[in-house]
């Protein structure tokens, strides 16, 4: 299968033959792809979904099927909660989350259509009980439907923005939901009559002299394929997290990272669209987390770096403190818990007692660190703690605690054997549309993307909030079914 | 002039008239095309270059025409001083401040032809005094031409190669020799016949449907001009600081620097690269520096960021400390000196006082930390300093001196306000050779680059030194020339 490369797109002229003809391709069947395609089928147009594995899910089916979602005065479950979330407030946060190039566009959109998406959702079948669950959540144990699944409460967002809980989990008994969503949108995939094909990896885009996308090339049983897609072709195909050479290239921080969440993600999509002129931006940003919040108790201690300095209010959600963790010197930090807030950390999340003590400088002696250290983060944190803040890090006072219970432990991350998930943010960059812009700001005719082979909503990991990738997935993979179904055909 | 794009290449087979031809066309003529055009023109190729600007010089012209140069035993310079550099000393430096993803073929052969690049230097006709001056120096006050330009001499550098003095400045009186390295290299351009363009504006390449880049189009006199390059094109266009839509888009941490140092560094030459697919890489990476070591009892100081926490070992390159600066929280650093040490910082780098006090509680006091932050931190480094070592950051004993001597005064280093200067690390990933890389990692046929064009050497931001680009663009400049011109012409 010489001659066919996700970097460069063949020549429209050079096609001999189409083997099929459709409206819209679709690339990748996560939900970006099933959203996108649920979409493009219900205005009308026949569409072809192209997957490489041989069923559907991706990264998402590995999610726990949480989406973000709030504003217009809140969702069911967050005004049965007592939450009466304003759409300024999910706009303000959202643009905060996405850190110094945030997307206004797209998120001006999603906060003002979230409510509206929500419903759209139940109207897919997908179930929400509706019961809210407080505290640090990384997914409910059980089945409820609505948690914290950022950093809304804690400092500075909750400066910027009016706190609410915005984590829309699938209703399913305990974690990895997304599995569950995934066979949501596949029946409803095929109960509009998309054609979808898996086990068949696109090759390449084909694109003609005026720059326009009008097919791909496919690999089916073995042969490649000539696709014609009238009306467009959308990526929708992940991120890059299992592309070591692109990891390299554009994000080499996360080499640090043993656990990648994805499948397939091998950044073929996006470059297939750099490869027509489209434009990928921040791509060096992740998403990263260690589950360290669990048990909860473990939130009033305090994290300290290889230098002893505490580094973030620890109550932010833990992808922004995981993510900080690597801005660190060293591969090591520490939490710090006294005896009254110690318990075991998670297996899964390979936290190992590096040191424990009677004193905090018996702790600071025992991981080798100099005197004075460790200890004076401690006491000066202790000191504000006992008058109940924390003018330092701006940690809530409900998470504040005067670690002077002894014994007292420091709890050891390590950035390369802890675990540490993550996936890519940097991708191409789209209109709200999901039209994909080249370099000159101009639209790629013919090409959509969607989900993280795009930069959306989340684009920046010290931003990231759990919902967010499957919020911007599923909203903006239908915005992109939609255009390109409303497309003329060329 | 529309329908030329930096972004997309014009079509081969639209061309309907060449106005000119030559064997290697070279875009931007700062150092990187200037010593392309020396050697393609040396090996006997016709050479055109295109300046967008009325004449020579690019970034080059505004630097201090260091350039960073070692190993083989030493330079006569590094000799005469009494430093026996190693080829395998310079390797290691050069992997360590290209930082995760350092160019380890580039390196290698850098290292090796470092001394024969001298020598090529001074054939061209660049003069050095040979004089070693000491200390810690941004660019030598008078004429000499050897200086510290890093971080050899501080960890955790010193450890992992053995230091030397690498930076060679051309011989001139005073700050900035670069506009006069860039007169000398223009006069060998033109002895070598090389046709100069000024005033001529890269509009886009021309590529055939093999991908190969066959020409380029360029605006002359307010008109398009087709220009066949039978052997290649060399992109020596610099990097992108002067694009404010491209810095936000790949490195948007720039955007808090006021001061780029570029002309026409408008990254169209990236653009033009990426839209034939070569793979542009690092775009997030960026060089930044506040000339805050004048005079260098400063060194002596230590830096604290706003939460009183020091984050660096200040004897580092000057460089590698202002970028460790942005990776606090806030906009502010602190420098803290006793009155032992304190002299007004140079008037250019606005640097401002912003605390004085008779104590470190005092000046803690005074700009508004809480209490036990900054204090803890002085008297910890003082204690270890009395010692005479820094166990915490590992600056080294010469630089070391306990701040006791009062009045005290914290001085005030601004992201935004400052002079941070800054340009950009990322670009078109190639071979050592100059050729073009493209997303697969195969060879974009005809199209060659250079220096800030390309991530080269210099590709960390935390790793600088000065010497490095100009380092990077000369040898690398040279090797894409050569190559270019023993090209087969298509």
């Amino acid at each position: 299968m010489t001659g066919f490369s996700a970097a460069r797109p063949f020549p429209h002229e050079q096609v001999e033959r189409w083997d099929a003809e459709t409206d819209v391709a679709i690339v990748g069947f996560g939900a970006a792809g099933a959203c996108a395609a649920i979409e493009a089928a219900g205005a009308g147009a026949t569409v072809t979904l192209f997957e490489a594995a041989s069923g559907s899910g991706g990264a998402s089916a590995l999610s726990g099927g949480e989406i973000y979602l709030g504003g217009g005065g809140g969702t069911d479950a967050q005004r049965d909660a007592g939450f009466t979330d304003t759409t300024e407030a999910l706009e303000a946060y959202l643009m905060m989350a996405g850190g110094p190039d945030a997307d206004a566009a797209k998120v001006a959109l999603y906060a003002r259509e979230s409510l509206s998406h929500y419903q759209w959702l139940k109207d897919q079948g997908v179930p929400y009980k509706g019961s809210f669950l407080p505290g640090k959540i990384i997914e409910p144990a059980e089945d409820d439907t609505l948690i914290w699944s950022g950093s809304e409460a804690a400092w500075p967002f909750s400066e910027a923005a009016t706190p609410a809980p915005r984590g829309h989990t699938i209703q399913f008994m305990g974690w990895g939901g997304g599995r569950k969503l995934m066979d949501i949108f596949e029946a409803r995939v095929r109960a509009l009559g998309v054609d979808v094909q898996c086990d068949a990896r696109v090759l390449s885009l084909v694109v003609d002299t005026d720059a326009r996308v009008t097919g791909l090339v496919v690999r089916l049983d073995g042969q490649p394929r000539f696709i014609r897609a009238r009306k467009g072709v959308i990526l929708a195909t992940g991120g890059f997290c299992m592309n070591d050479d692109m990891l390299r290239r554009h994000a080499p921080q996360t080499l640090r990272l043993a656990n990648p969440i994805g499948e397939n993600d091998n950044g073929s999509g996006i470059l297939m669209g750099m490869g027509v002129g489209g434009d990928a931006i921040h791509m060096d940003e992740f998403f990263t987390t260690c589950p360290w919040i669990m048990p909860e108790s473990l939130v009033k201690g305090i994290f300290v770096n290889e230098r002893g300095q505490r580094f973030i209010n620890e109550d932010c959600y833990h992808g922004r403190v995981s993510r900080t963790m690597l801005d660190q010197p060293g591969d090591r930090v520490f939490l710090l818990v006294d005896n009254a807030i110690f318990a075991r950390p998670l297996d899964l999340a390979r936290i190992e007692i590096a040191a424990v003590g009677d004193s905090w400088e018996e702790v600071e002696r025992e991981l080798g660190l100099p005197e004075n250290t460790l200890a004076p983060t401690v006491h000066t944190f202790n000191r504000y703690a006992a008058e109940g803040h924390d003018p330092v890090f701006n940690k809530a006072s409900e998470w504040l605690k005067v670690l002077d219970e002894g014994p007292f432990a420091a709890l050891e991350l390590n950035i390369r054997t802890s675990f540490f998930s993550f996936f890519t943010l940097g991708g191409l960059n789209t209109r709200p549309s999901g039209e994909v812009l080249d370099r000159a700001g101009n639209i790629v005719p013919g090409l959509y993307a969607a989900g993280r082979a795009t930069s959306g909503l989340p684009r920046w990991g010290h931003g990231y909030s759990s919902g967010l990738s499957l919020a911007d997935c599923t909203f903006f993979g239908r915005m992109a079914g939609r255009q390109a179904a409303t497309a003329t055909p060329d």
